[in-house]
């Protein structure tokens, strides 16, 4: 049995899995930031001993403990090293657990246990190898080679968002640009779009944020349906950077598959289709070669069982 | 006892290494292209066996066989399915050595070869992932994780030259427009020199190509020594280009050693020390964390050195 903890912001998310990263159970406690920091590590481990109450096991049947955290991890220490948003710089989470488990604990980054949940829960299941790209904030990274998180050598491989594809393209909040993140993540798609609505009063993306209460990157979406023009156009364009990237992790490592996960994914084959068409014909690989582009699936989950399955 | 060959356009080039890829001795003859396909494949078999007569070893001796190639590979197959300039389409491998020998026989494109040669017996010695770049024709890449060559799901990753740094950017052989090799490899170099001799008459980048007998990307070093304007501007446009791509490898990987090779390479801290100063400074990275940047060293025979150890 093995246990996965996604910390967010929000919640302490906990289940428990089998060896194979099927999810038996799940449980959670709110975070409450802004408490002590000793309060909030004190409840992740009392919610991961709850949970196995509720599943009726005793924690020393828990084999391994995971952890996916919002920040920069040291693997090697099992150490958050920045969490500044949860105010956890430093936090060694061994000891967290050490009350009541006996356990190895294993540590990463948020976004390399939802890579590894949809691995092992997801559209990446029976795969050798994956690359997650989730579109957000930023455009966020995980690369999955053999069933593992590859790290590099710092533990923060995998920002493929920060990859240029503009050389003294737009701005980023990095300090470079041209980064595929300020062309491609959902961010970016807002972006553009109020930049489309401002040079467009004639455009149906007006009508739809109105409907939508607010310019998301669904409204895109949304005005294309119509047939807006405007909207086709960006459309078009956002696709386009989406490929480049897509385009680029595929020549540098060839994937089996390239899992793409965000809000935005759950316009599904509207948004993968063009994708897929577009980094295809550029890639110029016999048909059985490709990589297979998938939307995630294992949503809320992928984090829990990423973090269960860490270092198996 | 492992046997590495690295077949070329010019020689066959043979090598005995022990397990952990010194190389014992090496072996060549010419390949003798333009001549019957099974006349070049009985004399790499038969090279291999002078080799082992050499070294005073039995066939039987050798533990495996790894051959790279000028071509497209079928890991799986042990097959060349592409080697368009040696004649050699679809050519398997593992019977070319029945004659004579009873190991396992692996093969691999060259490219990677080199990378891996570069693994155990260069500037990657000790490191657990690489990421080797060489800068030639185009660039060329190899990806060695743990010692071992990542070779994707069609046997094709590391085309690391294709990834675009600069969308609608330089036309590329490849079709698309922008890709790192139009604007970072050994002939990009000499294109820009070139340009710049027509734009530039006073430079001294004609008397540098005087004195050479021909522009080569080598000239750029020459004439920047001199403190000719022109090249230098040109020498920091050039670096410039060649880090975007090394960043970019970073920000995906972070490996521990990006290694350099390539003719150009030979001018050794000349081009390496600003290429590091721009990559560091844009990743802004711990000093720790930096995966190190380096000139390969394994020279010719880190071909026949990763053929060796061809999944070892």
């Amino acid at each position: 049995m093995r246990l996965g903890i996604d910390l967010g912001g929000t919640n302490i998310a906990v289940g428990l899995t089998d060896e194979k990263g099927t999810l038996l159970c799940r449980h959670s406690n709110p975070t409450g930031v802004g408490r002590a920091r000793e309060e909030i590590l004190s409840d992740i481990c009392r919610t991961a001993v709850e949970l196995c109450e509720k599943y009726g096991i005793s924690t020393q049947e828990v084999e391994s403990i995971g952890i996916g955290v919002p920040g920069s991890v040291n693997k090697a220490e099992c150490k958050m090293v920045f969490g500044t948003n949860l105010g956890m710089n430093q936090v060694r989470f061994e000891e967290v657990f050490r009350p009541a488990f006996s356990c190895p604990v294993y540590i990463d980054n948020d976004a390399n246990c939802a890579a590894l949940g949809e691995c092992y829960g997801g559209a990446g299941i029976g795969c050798d190898s994956m690359v997650m790209v989730t579109l957000g904030t930023g455009i966020g990274g995980g690369l999955v080679f053999h069933g593992r998180i590859f790290s590099g050598c710092g533990d923060v491989a995998g920002e493929i968002g920060h990859m240029v594809i503009q050389m003294d393209g737009e701005p980023c909040n990095c300090g470079k640009r041209g980064c595929w993140e300020t062309y491609a993540s959902a961010s970016a798609a807002i972006r553009m779009v109020k930049q489309a609505m401002e040079e467009h009063p004639e455009s149906l993306l007006h009508e739809v944020a109105k409907e939508q209460g607010k310019v998301g990157a669904i409204n895109l979406f949304l005005a294309r349906d119509r047939g807006d023009a405007v909207a086709c156009e960006l459309f078009d364009r956002y696709v386009r950077y989406l490929s480049i990237g897509v385009g680029n992790l595929i020549s540098i490592l060839q994937p089996e598959r390239v899992i793409i996960g965000g809000g935005i994914v759950g316009q599904g084959e509207k948004l993968l289709a063009p994708l897929r068409e577009l980094v295809y014909a550029e890639l110029m690989m016999a048909e059985g070669k490709r990589p297979e582009i998938l939307a995630a699936t294992a949503g809320n989950d992928a984090g829990i069982i990423g973090a269960a399955m860490l270092d198996s």
